[in-house]
């Protein structure tokens, strides 16, 4: 940057339409932060385009200006993805909603970027489709949020990450050039399919505008158990055997471990504890199906396969809506976090599904070794080889031990082939452990391609790369 | 290039392990030429390693010699991606064979790129798993060459491309660096997901050495039939039935136009006509199920309404193995358009499903009133948006008009929507015809990944991407 700060955000909105920018200090509250839980920054000015072409002149003008861009979306993100960085604007695609195309026979959706989840959802649903990523924060988070963090949730076993829900892609490079990639089809091999690069890249290669998401038929009925096991070797031989009598039937297969479940069971307070004795582990499994299938009878039939031969101690099967809202309830505690134990610092992790017992005791015993008074909940997304671990330490108060607790857990998930982020991103917030998941190589290509498309630095400086080695 | 070529080769064979370089004269003919049809050449020299480390030398010494490296699979491209070009190397994956390990419960399997995919098929239903990717080429083509063109086959409307099937990879930049991406989880987003520069890039920014691909749950019953309908709005009616009766139990959607498939039975000799009558188009459908599913009886009730409604004219349903191979018969009648047509022009279309029956009927139009004696023969993957076309002309004999044949089918396909190639690659072939498919600003930014990953150009040059504009 050459200027102050002042005449380089006087010199961005004489560039822009009248009504783009809104001043540093008339940015409402809400874009001051994300859900990473880091402390709120005013950005120096927030941008809010109405069309493609608006946020092409706004990333032309900052490009030239040299003035960073913090890519806002639903604001949902937990690893600070979203965040104002110092001296940054913030643009926000709030004003770009809206479902502009519907093909039932193509079965495809083409969105604007600032759509919620949910309008998706319901849209698909209207005609008989199903987009099937799903996560807690589906009424905010946005579409072009999902893509650029390549959004997870808990249906991936069956339906695969954002990255395989979407056909197509529009978006913005940081020198304002508009990529229309806006492919309705299953199939195009014609070049580099470039909308890889900018999925899961968390708004440092692109702005995403549109995308055109690929709908799946809608299952016409849903099954749901709960299962009680000895352990976690119990759970994985659950896993195999769903898989191979389901198939693509299988649809959550969601694992908890007792410090997790009884500790949920015990305090949320509104829930029926589901079984009278306590257990070594705990899966929640629904199988959906289609006309004729009788999926409920289907699953039934296996888990009592896998009772009669021991491997599952007991099961509850939900007879209905009411009953698989509270099977859901205890898996669904975690937006309750807050309430029952104040600050928090959460891990995304992924592992090998075979690892996942291991890593998970050797969690509990390396946090409780410095931290007696711990608590460390453990459950994931066990088919998709995703754990989830919650630490609280209740003598640390509002000031929990982020770093140390960080420098623990990562580099055992990572000594047990894992990473340190399976479905949120890297963010800010892990930026600096990346270096355990990928190689040196592996990161100064990420750079290479950084330096490709965005030469000047200017999109969400700060996130996912760690500072670049010096060559 | 400062050297002459016998120089530069003598460099390159000194700085390789003995047994690495074959030299060109002594070069097996099968290193010549792929599928394409395109006439041989005789590569500069035969490069062979045994091991990710001798990729990675002989990659390194090419780019400080400035020698151009052809990657050669199993050689059953259909593009030219593996065909020599004048003055490169070409380099051979046939000594990295074999499946190193076989994961039951993560589903998983890391193959070295050598392996054809029929051995990886085979290991997988051995423990009685499934690899989904399936193509006619099997018993030759490489897993190595099926991620480098991104593969595609008849179960893509299940399953998707092979881009969805690999989790994980290991590849060789062009300067001999080595990314080790050999990832066995479903989720793992820690920055960005290199795998996806090398899928599908046709060996143009890296070499596939080794990947990690995602097995499937094997299905225990198929059931396959034969479908007879009045006109293409009829295939569509169809799927978009069969999709929501079947979910994800609709595993193959062939449709075949009456051009492709009364030109087969009349001619293929060995096939039993399925229907007595003759009707507007044809598809043959295979469901697949698990345990207790009653697959069969499922598909033949949601056929038995469609006939009911009117909407489906005739309906065969296989009884038995013997049955099944007739079915596909006609399907598969492709492998033998050399004996029935002799020399012909093959396009692989994508092109959205609703404008699939326009788009034929324009291209028989156009292409019978230039070539009045023209079999235009058109079939496909109807449900994943992939149309076959095959042209013989009888009265140009050994010299089909490919040129003008492209200059009518091209811009016929991209007017509907559609592209150049949906599942073939661009390799030699159709690289002129990319700027029909994609922007000259996405084809730019192709050039700048490029750039980025192989700045001396020396990896599969003249490929895939058009000459790059002057700036």
């Amino acid at each position: 940057m050459t200027r102050d700060l002042p005449a380089t955000l006087a010199a961005l909105a004489a560039a822009l339409p009248p009504g783009v920018l809104t001043p540093g200090p008339d940015v409402p509250a809400r874009h001051r932060q994300d859900w990473s839980d880091i402390d709120p920054i005013e950005p120096a000015a927030l941008l809010r385009p109405r069309s493609t072409a608006e946020v092409a002149e706004a990333l032309a003008a900052c490009n030239r200006l040299g003035l960073p861009v913090v890519p806002q979306g639903g604001l949902t993100g937990l690893a600070g993805g979203a965040h104002p960085t110092p001296g940054a604007v913030v643009l926000s695609l709030e004003r770009m909603q809206g479902i502009e195309v519907l093909d039932e026979v193509g079965s495809t959706m083409t969105v604007l970027a600032g759509t919620p989840l949910a309008v998706v959802q319901a849209a698909a649903e209207a005609v008989g489709l199903h987009y099937p990523v799903d996560l807690g924060a589906r009424g905010s988070c946005t579409i072009g949020g999902n893509l650029s963090t390549n959004a997870g949730g808990v249906r991936v076993i069956r339906y695969g990450m954002t990255r395989e829900n979407v056909l197509g892609v529009e978006f913005v490079l940081a020198d304002g050039t508009v990529l229309d990639l806006l492919n309705t089809m299953i199939k195009n091999n014609a070049g580099y399919d470039l909308k890889h690069l900018v999925i899961g890249a968390e708004g440092t290669l692109g702005i995403v505008t549109r995308a055109v998401l690929r709908l799946q038929p809608k299952p016409a009925s849903v099954a749901t158990a709960l299962c009680a096991v000895a352990d976690f070797a119990a759970v994985t031989d659950l896993l195999k055997h769903l898989r191979r009598r389901l198939g693509p039937g299988l649809t959550v297969f969601e694992g908890m471990w007792p410090c997790y479940f009884d500790f949920m069971a015990d305090r949320l307070g509104t829930v029926r504890r589901p079984f009278a004795a306590r257990h070594g582990a705990y899966v929640l499994v629904e199988a959906s199906g289609f006309a004729d299938e009788a999926v409920a009878q289907r699953l039934e039939a296996a888990l009592a396969e896998r009772i009669d031969a021991g491997a599952v101690e007991d099961v509850v099967i939900a007879a209905s809506e009411r009953d698989v809202r509270d099977l859901w309830a205890i898996r669904e505690g975690v937006s309750e976090y807050g309430r029952l134990l104040g600050k928090i610092v959460g891990y995304d992790l992924g592992v090998p599904i075979a690892a996942m017992g291991t890593l998970v005791e050797a969690i509990h015993r390396d946090v409780e070794a410095r931290w007696p008074d711990a608590h460390v909940l453990c459950y994931g997304h066990v088919g998709d080889s995703n754990l989830h671990v919650v630490v609280h330490i209740p003598s640390a108060g509002g000031h929990q031990p982020h770093d140390a607790l960080d420098a623990v857990v990562y580099p055992l998930a990572t000594r047990f082939g894992g990473t340190v982020s399976a479905e949120h991103g890297i963010g800010i917030l892990k930026r600096a452990y990346l270096p355990l998941a990928r190689s040196p190589a592996a990161i100064a290509v990420m750079h290479r391609i950084k330096g490709a498309l965005d030469p000047a630095g200017i999109l969400n400086p700060g996130k996912v790369l760690p500072p670049a080695e010096r060559g």
